[in-house]
C-alpha cells in the first residue's frame, strides 16, 4: 500500500507513515536500472567502485503498479567486503503522492541473508519533514543479475506551511 | 533576509527559522560555478553525469551581498528526463551566521515551471539539528548559462549543549 | 566511550546519546584509507577532486579497540580553499553496536585549527531516527599522512517498532 496513513505517532508533533514496495533492480541487459560510472581504485580491488541508478519500485513483484523511483548512488566504501553507500531519493509516481519525494542514506551489504536498514533523513510534498527507517529483505528469484528487495517503510513527517 | 528569526514552533523543542535567498549558478564562462567531473555512461546517454559546484546565494538578484555558497554535487540519475540528486552543504558566511552550516538533499528537475522542494537534512551552529525544506523557483534570465533561483527556506533547530 | 548511554532528553519523544572516538585517516602507503576516484577538473585545479573512504574509529589514539568504520565519499567541493562534502556511514562493530550505523553529513576544512561540526542527518538500530552533530578536533601527529581527529558526538534518537 503505498499512499501515507497519517496516525497517531510516538514522535510529538509528527504523523506517522507506512509503506510496503519492492525493489526491482536489473543490473544486466537492455532493461538495466543501475549503470557503473566510476571504476574501482587500482589500489584496492573493487574500492571506490560507483554505479548510478534509476530503480523502479512496485506494488506486487507482478508489478501490477509502478510506486516511484529509487534514484541515485551506490558506492563501494568499505576495504574488506561488499558493502556499499547508498544515497538516494524516492520520488513518487502515484497520483496521490505525484510530486512527494523522500531522501534515504545507508549502508548496505548485498548479501540475501543480510538485515537491510536505511535511513530516511528528509522528505517533500507529503512526507515533510520526514525521518525513518527503511527496513527491506532480499527476495530470491535465481537470478543473480535481478535484485527484489521487500521493503517496509515506517516513518514520520510533519504538514509545513509553506512560505508566500 | 539571512539571519535566523527564532519563533513559536510546531516543532515540540524546535525553533523556527525562515531564509530568503537567490541562487546563482553559471554554466559557461570563466566564471563558472559548476563543472563536470564524471561523464554519462556508455549504455545511456545523459545518465550518470555528474556535476560538482559552489553556488553563491545572494540576498538579492542584483547581488548586494553574498550571503553564503551551496557546496556539493548533482548527479543525472533518472533514465527518462533531466532529474538530478543534489546533495549539498550550504555554508554561510554573513557575520551573524559564519561557521554555520545547512546540509540538503533533493531531486531537481531544471524545467522552468518545475517545483523545487529540496530537503534540509541537518545542520550546524546556528542550526543545530535542522530540518526543513529549501523551497525554490527559478527565474528567467534570458541566458541559458545563467539559473537564478529565490529560495524560501523554512526550518526547525534546536540549541544543543556541545560535550567538553 | 562507545555505547549509548540513554538518558532524558531535551528532545521530545527521544533519547540522548553520547559517543567518544578517534578518527584514524591515512592517505599513503599500504595502510592506506582512503583512495581517489575522481580526479580534479581539468579547468579548476583541485576542484572536484573526490576520494572514497573506510576509515576506522578507536577508543584511544592506541587503538585498543576498534568502535567501527566511517564509510563513504569526501568531495572538494569549494573553488577557493580546500573544503570537503563529506558524506558517509559510521558502521558499528562492537558487540553491543553490531549492526546499528549513523549517517552523516557534512563541511571539512582540513586545517588544523579549524572547527569541526557534522551533522547526523539518520541512524539505524540502536540510533533510529538519529539526528545529532559530530564534533571533531584535530591531533598533531607530526605526519602528515596520518590524521588524527577526536571526535564527540551528541545525538538523540527514538526507538521503533519494527513493522511485521
Amino acid at each position: 500500500m503505498a499512499s501515507a496513513t497519517a496516525t497517531a505517532s510516538p514522535i510529538p508533533g509528527k504523523e506517522e507513515f507506512k509503506l510496503h514496495m519492492y525493489w526491482n533492480d536489473i543490473s544486466q541487459g537492455t532493461e538495466k536500472t543501475t549503470v557503473p560510472v566510476i571504476s574501482p581504485s587500482a589500489e584496492y580491488p573493487n574500492f571506490g567502485e560507483t554505479r548510478v541508478m534509476d530503480v523502479p519500485v512496485y506494488d506486487k513483484m507482478t508489478k501490477d503498479k509502478i510506486i516511484g523511483r529509487a534514484q541515485g548512488v551506490s558506492l563501494q566504501a568499505d576495504l574488506k567486503q561488499k558493502a556499499f553507500l547508498l544515497s538516494f531519493n524516492i520520488e513518487f509516481e502515484t497520483p496521490d503522492l505525484k510530486g512527494s519525494t523522500l531522501q534515504v542514506m545507508g549502508r548496505w551489504t548485498p548479501e540475501m541473508s543480510s538485515k537491510i536498514e536505511w535511513s530516511i533523513v528528509g522528505g517533500t510534498g507529503n512526507y515533510t519533514l520526514a525521518k525513518g527507517i527503511v527496513y527491506g529483505r532480499m527476495r530470491s528469484t535465481g537470478d543473480d543479475s535481478i535484485t527484489w528487495i521487500e521493503l517496509d517503510i515506517l516513518g514520520y513527517c510533519a504538514p509545513l506551511q509553506k512560505p508566500n
